[in-house]
């Protein structure tokens, strides 16, 4: 079993937070065939955090993990904090493969999704 | 004169600005004809702050300004901190157009574009 995990920042306003999940529930909705399933963890202010749901999730029996640090630019949390969280908790799953990802804003496709934003806008 | 100021979250981490300003600086590059320029500003950690860029862009004879805040979700930065900013500099520029985009997290496209890493993954 293959899935995806998206980390976000976490908020003090839900809504963000539910906003997170619900992306993640689009995503889900939208997999390409060979992941099968979506979680999402909170660095902060939400749960769960990345811990509860890496060890959920192995413990289900998933075999390979894909890390999506859902962060726009590389920062402290991106280089430092979450991969010092993931360390933490690979270390007792030996065998299993976890991939991390890029972060999002890292995708060569950000620009695209900026400029027909704008192109949008000048259409309404 | 159209301009798009996109505003970013800020980093202690010098290079994490740097990736901001250089995917502003792509956007530039690849701009719908409508528009004239882009400038970055940061909320926290970095520089220039929003008034400063505002105010310089409106002062260089900017009519209308199209504000895209570069947050993945509607967290307090982008439903209270960064309108209330807005609201403070704009005061000062009345008969200048001022456009607030949705973050760029709530566009429709995010989930594709993270689809489409997943399946790049696959392929790689």
């Amino acid at each position: 079993m293959k899935n995806l995990l998206i980390i976000a920042h976490g908020s003090r306003r839900e809504q963000s937070n539910t906003e997170i999940r619900a992306l993640a529930e689009q995503v889900a909705a939208n997999l390409p065939l060979h992941v099968d399933d979506v979680s999402v963890a909170f660095l902060e202010f939400s749960s769960p955090t990345i811990h509860d749901v890496i060890n959920s999730s192995l413990t289900k029996g998933t075999q390979e993990l894909i890390v999506l640090p859902y962060f726009l630019s590389a920062g402290n949390h991106v280089v430092k904090d979450i991969p010092h969280e993931l360390d933490q908790v690979i270390e007792n799953w030996p065998g299993r493969k976890i991939t991390i990802l890029p972060h999002i804003g890292g995708s060569q496709e950000m620009v695209k999704l900026i400029t027909s934003t704008l192109i949008e806008l000048q259409g309404s």
